[in-house]
């Protein structure tokens, strides 16, 4: 029983002033979600509009990336924050970004952490709590997206036990551990294309990855995470699509609710 | 012919982090509307969400206070920015505002920009023209509080001309100028308890101010503002509230639509 | 053998911008050394400047208070940093300092990290080894204040392998624990003066602090600590300054080299 | 009478965090004096330290590169700052990057205020003479580097008049006004680099330049500028120092003093 459909999702303006990051303008009419940098770690006012811009006229789906406040770490950086403190941050930055949304005509579609917030959400209960309920506080249509598979982690727990929907995300540009978790890159390598093919496949085909050690993991993910930032990061894009296609599986957003 | 109601506004959420500023506490209690800070001049999300509470559980109506992105400053030092720039900064600051607010169970009641940005508002058409467009995208309803005359003046008139309604605004802490305008003061003084009465009560039976020469000002104003930062800012809200009680003024929020 | 000579510095120039902060005009005339903020946690550079000219102009000691990039926080939430970015952060802040400190005519007396930085250098050496590195590199005469007993501490160890004098603390407006730490108060509470004075005269006559379940703690410190942010911290430090003048203690900065 | 010795120097270490802009590592190479940014408006405490080392260990003369406190805005957006506020960010960010300087064991060699902070300082005396002021007070051999002819502008008069020396500019990379201003591009373009060779040429035979108009302009400059951003910075730097050999002028630093 192979895949029918799924979503291909990607962290878009990070650019910061005059600072430009990532593959935005390439990348963003290959995908069908963004998940767009909300001022925190990356972003600004006018480049959030900017993407949201881009993402609406490519018929893409638009989700919040809120990060913890250090532009310097680019949110990358562990703080020790209260669940107040969490709570707040994530209600801010994903309402100043569905005001942009909502300004463009269309609608917030999810919410996904970025960095050292991401992390500190895998394991943190209370900072868990209290995102997820900032999730429901500040977006419509509350749905959360997570790497797959994610039943062990603080904030896709608390996000269902909040009624809130949670993607699971498969990676296809990084690698995975034995304990099912994705190997973090620090410096961003170039991907050889005929492995991520092969990864594309086998996913669709089986529902699996295989670890950096050789076991098999089935992946139960409604999305697809690309990164922007590497070497060969449209090439990658073009080779999932381009697999997606020939296995017949539909590119289209998750939907929501 | 006297007035038979009015408003009473004040700045608050001015505080960040470790530092407080303001009298929000005491001062919430008395009036109506709120103009809460949104982070760039002063304010962060925790401070915010706590000033949105209070305003809430106070029955007051909250509008958006944004600033230039400032800290060092407190948004009081104009700086050099475009139209876009202009758009994107209050969208950004109104959305993350209303976050808070609809979090709270509340609606978004206005709009009133802070410090440097209000001063290049009253001249700088083509700023004007974008914050107009800002407010209209981000506000439900979209209402703005602007010092009364304000007939000459950049953004209320964009803001009209865009379908904005416009509540103007009297001041009886500050003094005026002949040409009308409010005589800013570079350091907060105490103020004198029965001259803030006397003008109070002169306004309210004959809808004038009277200016630091002498001349006669008509004011045709929906809400009196209020600073909270004086040193006797508290007793100053007090005689005001005592003067409109005294007079048969009912105080409550101007209406929205 | 009673002491003959002692230090009291306190933490200074922490306001920023519009926003004031702790009680540097009354307590700088009454203390011998100054910690001033450099900028990343709390100061500015006309706070700086200004709380500068103060110290010089009352003949105090003035060292460098560096912090983690945290406005919001004050400094106050530890953060995962590498000990490239310790190194730099602090040659940074110092530099700056250091800068005014000449400017002013006088030169720079000492380093003490604060809040987070300071808990975080208590534990992890690597960060220890690169700071000290920064001490060294950025004061002319490397001397750091850290609280006694420091033995089993990281910067004060760090430091001492790298030939930098550490002049130990003693806190009067504190509790200590039976492990000697200092037990730090989330909300600062007024200090009951009897109790300020009784524990001064204590380490004055035998160089003992008492544990806040009984314990007898010998301190060498060469510096006492007192804060300026408690409500009521001018007249603590009054009362510990009576109390050395009735013992005939000389209140004078630590000695460089 | 042709020019026997030039310097070339370069805006350098404009990177934050994790956004990379410039081509400082193939350019510092070619130059013999960087403009190092301070962190205000670009450059960050990890980025200044890796600057000034490889500027050392190429030999190259550091100078500071001050901006107003506007990373959003790079620091080309003018603001309206004090005159106190002027002096305090100067000597705040000029002593940061001594502090690297020094760490590095060289000398801080010369201050060149960066973008909205340097047009302002070409017209508002107070400003100017703060900042001539900071020079003094944070440069051992204060040294200020402006665009030539200077003898209108602010600063350079300023900085003469408190005993600075001023080294003139000359710029191949950017055209002329008849009024011998310097035509600021929005947006960075490709040179010719036959255009750039041939006004190499002119100046180094004739001293002068030739405006857009064709005005000749005489230009009295012990330095070179070239952008480091610029599609292709890097061959008009190689352009400009293979005229500079083949016309038998040696390139080096500007001496202090």
């Amino acid at each position: 029983m192979s895949l029918k459909s799924i979503d291909i999702n990607c962290d878009c303006g990070e650019s910061f002033g005059n600072w430009s990051l990532g593959a935005d303008e390439a990348l963003l009419p290959l995908i069908t979600t963004a998940n767009v940098a909300c001022g925190f770690h990356g972003g600004d006012p006018l480049v959030m509009q900017r993407t949201v811009g881009i993402a609406r006229d490519n018929g893409i789906a638009v989700g919040a990336h809120p990060g913890l406040r250090d532009l310097e770490g680019f949110g990358r950086r562990p703080m020790r924050i209260t669940p107040d403190e969490a709570y707040a941050m994530v209600v801010y930055q994903t309402g100043a970004l569905k005001a942009f949304v909502e300004a463009a005509g269309i609608a917030l579609h999810h919410v996904k952490p970025h960095g050292a917030l991401y992390s500190m959400l895998n394991v943190e209960e209370e900072l868990a709590e209290a995102v997820a309920r900032a999730i429901v506080d500040a977006c419509p249509a509350p749905l959360l997206y997570w790497p797959a598979p994610f039943e062990k982690h603080a904030l896709p727990r608390a996000a269902k036990a909040a009624g809130i929907k949670v993607a699971g995300e498969v990676y296809f540009d990084l690698l995975y551990g034995d304990d099912c978790s994705i190997v973090v890159e620090r410096k961003k390598t170039e991907k050889k294309l005929s492995d991520v093919a092969e990864r594309v496949r086998r996913f669709v085909r089986s529902g699996e990855v295989v670890s950096v050690s050789g076991k098999v993991i089935p992946i139960d993910a409604q999305s697809i995470c690309i990164h922007g930032d590497g070497p060969n990061a449209v090439a990658v894009a073009e080779t999932v699509i381009s697999v997606l296609r020939d296995e017949g599986v539909a590119i289209e957003p998750v939907t929501v609710g």
